[in-house]
């Protein structure tokens, strides 16, 4: 396999072209970005960290029979997945308020939800990535109302794999975002990366987070809690 | 009919008890707020412009068979309606992008939608009325999912007739608000006003806007606006 051009650097990765027109290289970057890129800092060992953990996470998904990107991790920083085009949409699931939503509902951070909770927020940086609705998503034609109800249901399944794989590391899965994409077939599959950068999770024992929250609220080093994610994971250490 | 004590004063309107129990008694203050009450200012004649236009408008929408609370007006700033529980979501239908949210997605103001948008706000000063979804009101427990069905096709009703009524007199309804509330009998019956407080109308020939984006925007008058409103209604002309 080999890396060909530069195709897209985004906040957190960058994403080559390789000699399949099928498949993408993507290169785990060290930046930490927040608050819609307000708050940034290079942070040496994030991407190594993140493309693990993520590496990790999604073969787990596949064993349960998760249709996703992933290919295999090539090295320490990058993975080959499989080239999608990327549906513009940030699925974000809830277990437990937190964060913006409660902020947005006054719902206190921590207060568990009845049931998880399917959000869609509009990714474009220009508009600061707002929640829409279900009939902004049709007007804007971001995806069809089918297509809405199977990213719900797949972003569902995702959640039920993750919230048990974690709570037996003695983690609480908080929420989590999700981006979907469509392959050369047309098919709907999990993309991007899920890491600490895009979950919430919080030690179960103590409420200890061990995520970017560690980042945007300056709560102390946030390679400390990634590596502790990805040791729980199983995963190399680098200590 | 007596009016009782004050029940609840809000930016616009003070509702009083009567000596019926079912019934409440609705005073439009010369009061005009916006950008949740950063924006303020006394206007004469504006309590008395909007009790007009709302009493016409409803009395039209009651000729269509739609359920409302009006019963009807007792004076220049006065109504009388049936006492209610107010759900607290601010229903938005939108014909055409203007305002909050064609800056949320970057749609510009003026383009008209594929087809008219239901949108649901939680009520609430303290949060700012933020925009939520089916789920967050069912989280929330603010109405069951069938009465959010309910709400909606009310309020695609509410828009049929209103968007007829207004294009006869040469006004395009852009886009409204409106508020729900539960009778003693558990219906559900539209509440709160109808006016161009709540509404963006915007005159068909010239864009012409003809309501509060006249106060929010600082375009001129905004007695001379409603009362151009009023007069097309075929109320009577206070000049
Ligand atoms: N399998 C894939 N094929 C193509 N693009 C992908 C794939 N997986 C993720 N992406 C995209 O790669 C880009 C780079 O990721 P990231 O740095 O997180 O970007 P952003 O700053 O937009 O969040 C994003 O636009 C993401 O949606
Ligand atoms: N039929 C009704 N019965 C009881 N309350 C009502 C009725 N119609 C409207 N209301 C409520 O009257 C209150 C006063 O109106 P307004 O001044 O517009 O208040 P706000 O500042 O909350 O928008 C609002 O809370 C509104 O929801
Ligand atoms: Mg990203
Ligand atoms: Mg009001």
């Amino acid at each position: 396999m080999e890396k060909r051009a530069l195709l897209y650097e985004g906040k957190a990765k960058r994403v080559y072209q390789t000699d399949d027109e099928n498949l993408v290289w993507l290169e785990y970057k060290d930046s930490a970005t927040a608050f819609n890129g307000e708050k940034k800092e290079q942070i040496t060992g994030k991407g190594k960290l993140n493309n693990e953990i993520t590496s990790l996470i999604f073969s787990k998904l596949k064993k349960e029979g998760i249709a996703t990107h992933f290919v295999k991790k090539l090295s320490e920083t990058e993975q080959l997945v499989k080239k999608v085009t990327i549906i513009p949409l940030e699925v974000v699931i809830r277990n437990v308020a937190a964060g913006s939503f409660s902020k947005r509902l006054g719902i206190n951070e921590g207060n568990p939800l009845s049931k998880p909770l399917v959000e869609f927020y509009y990714k474009d940086d220009a508009l600061g990535d707002p929640l829409i609705t279900d009939d902004h998503i049709e007007e804007l034609q971001l995806a069809t109302k089918d297509e809405v109800a199977l990213l719900k249901e797949k972003a569902l399944q995702v959640n039920e794999v993750l919230s048990r794989l974690f709570l037996e590391l003695n983690i609480r899965l908080i929420d989590f975002k999700l981006e979907f994409g469509k392959d050369a077939e047309g098919n709907i599959v999990l993309a991007d990366e899920i890491s600490p950068d895009t979950c919430r999770l919080w030690d179960s024992n103590t409420n200890e987070k061990l995520d970017k929250d560690v980042f945007r609220r300056n709560l102390g080093s946030l390679t400390d809690a990634y590596e502790n994610i990805l040791a729980r994971l199983g995963g190399p250490s680098h200590v």
